[in-house]
């Protein structure tokens, strides 16, 4: 079997304003370490995906500072989509892409904006899931085990009994849930955070797509013809067109019967917030974490960032404070989520320079 | 009788930093509304001394500015200090040039960077005190009727009894009090906050310097044969070199026998850190004051100052966020003073360009 990896990078990260920008979203950022989000998420897959079977689905605004990142990565597998249409769009034109190069192409598919840690584990649970699509038509996602009753995640529950090679079926998919639940989901025992990655044959998603997706299988056919071809992105642009904003999971996998998951034992998280990169920076004695020229003063338990500005904070705790380029960000650590608002009110009002 | 006025516009606020820096200090900056802290210093005494009346003694990084920010002033007027030495050493040789213009030369002495409301009053207070300076070597400080039980001014005490023509003695100068200790100051009814504005004859402070601070009037002994040659600025930095760092309340008005007060009934404040600023400046229902391309969600009772930049300050509550060029600051309202700490720690790891 070979394995091909399709790497999804069509987010614009609005929740890591001041440092995303429309032309620097989170997945090329350095957001925790040294490398990019899509660096480490390539890097991630070396001894299971050559880079030669490494697509990559982003936008045309960052195709060429993602061909900077990874050199390794042949221009001709980076797809530039004209606008963003959600996952349904991307995994079935990256799946029409590998099911034209190799009828019996298995994938992943894997968001190019998650920190995971136990590499060796992750890239076992991938070898497991692709065992199993290589030998069926099934569907397969990885489901982390939860270590909190986290409610910024959307969870998936297995069927009861034995699993098959560590592959079980899926009872259902549940919209992030309030406390409470996620509470009785995490004690269950047979729930687990959807994480968005996916393990599939090319043709196994593209049937299942035929079957729930009409509208987007009708744009693929239109769009099958310039694969390879010069005319492939203004053929994409005219799909484009035609299909709706849909997810890959309310487009084909909450309906699906040929669902399945396997169980990711690693550490993992979508690094959804400011909020979740203050909890995974190291912090010093005082719970505070500064990169570049900062000065900290009775200040405790914030995330300060800096490079290449100088950034006073004196007297404040629990707070996010980014100051970057011609914007500065200034958050009550418990309010991230807010910093979406932020960007939405620059779109508002047309403040395109600090987009 | 010929009035004249010695700006002292040496300061280099360091508590306004990031919008004060070496460069531009405060007195140099719109702190509060569109005119800068010295073009407002220098209108208000519009009607009373003319422009070629007034010496302004500042450093020689500021000369340049201050000529373009006030084009009516002389240059020969502005004398440009080699470093600074306090408030004596400066008084000093504006008298020192003064005398020489006009033996008679009667002078206010005002620093560069407060504010005043009420200027007609203003005028009239400081007519009222040229008026007795005129006919006697007496040295007149204005004392400003408290408001409040402030800890941040010094105090005069007046003596019992009635004035001559608004002019009391004084008894006594108190340093900053406590909050017990203001509380009595004000309630006693004889205490009046030391504002540093003063009005004399050239010669009288001269003279008074002469008795109480010989080595400053050696200095000025040997400086007196430059004034108005192009030896001067040579000859300055001798002096300098020779003077101690005294302020002419220490050095004089504490000691001398001829000090007097004359009651300031004008809204006055020496703008001393970001919190006055904050409670000078107009709020919004929720208590904000927005300067410049700012976006507040969920913020009350803060100060933010933004202009030519962006920042989003979501959350939080009394603070000051000072987004100015190559730097921020956030910091509690109540830890404004501690801004200057902000600059003690640049200037002790070299970080000038910040300065």
């Amino acid at each position: 079997m070979k394995l091909y990896a399709v790497i999804m990078a069509g987010g614009v990260g609005s929740r890591f304003w001041p440092r995303s920008r429309e032309k620097t979203p989170k997945q090329l950022l350095n957001i925790i370490g040294a490398e990019t989000m899509i660096q480490a998420t390539v890097r991630r897959l070396e001894g299971l995906v050559d880079k030669d079977r490494i697509v990559i689905v982003t936008s045309r605004l960052h195709k060429e500072e993602i061909l900077k990142q990874l050199p390794d990565v042949p221009e001709a597998n980076v797809v530039a989509e004209p606008f963003g249409r959600n996952t349904a769009a991307c995994v079935g034109v990256a799946s029409l892409i590998l099911k034209k190069i190799d009828p019996d192409a298995v994938s992943v598919v894997l968001p190019a904006d998650h920190i995971i840690k136990d590499e060796e584990l992750f890239r076992k649970t991938l070898e497991r899931a692709a065992a199993f699509a290589s030998e069926s038509k099934g569907l397969t996602t990885i489901g982390v085990t939860p270590t909190r009753p986290e409610t910024g995640y959307g969870y998936i529950q297995i069927d009861d009994g034995e699993p098959s090679a560590g592959i079980h079926p899926v009872r259902t998919f549940a919209e992030k849930p309030n406390y409470a639940t996620a509470v009785r989901f995490v004690e269950s025992g047979d729930f687990y955070w959807n994480s968005g990655m996916f393990i599939w044959r090319a043709d196994a998603i593209l049937e299942e797509m035929a079957t729930y997706m009409p509208e987007l299988t009708e744009a693929l056919r239109m769009l099958e013809p310039a694969v390879g071809t010069e005319r492939f992105d203004e053929a994409l642009e005219e799909a484009y067109g035609m299909v709706k904003n849909i997810s890959i999971d309310y487009g084909v996998m909450e309906k699906s019967d040929r669902v399945f998951l396997t169980k990711g034992e690693f550490a993992w998280n979508d690094v959804g917030s400011w909020e979740e990169v203050y909890q995974l920076t190291e912090k010093d004695a005082e719970g505070n974490a500064a990169v570049g020229d900062v000065y900290l003063d009775r200040c405790a338990d914030s995330y300060v960032f800096s490079p290449g500005r100088f950034t006073a904070v004196v007297g404040v705790d629990n707070v996010i404070v980014i100051n970057a380029g011609d914007a500065a960000l200034v958050c009550r650590r418990d309010q991230a989520q807010a910093v979406k608002k932020v960007v939405e009110h620059l779109k508002l009002n047309q403040k395109n320079e600090y987009l």
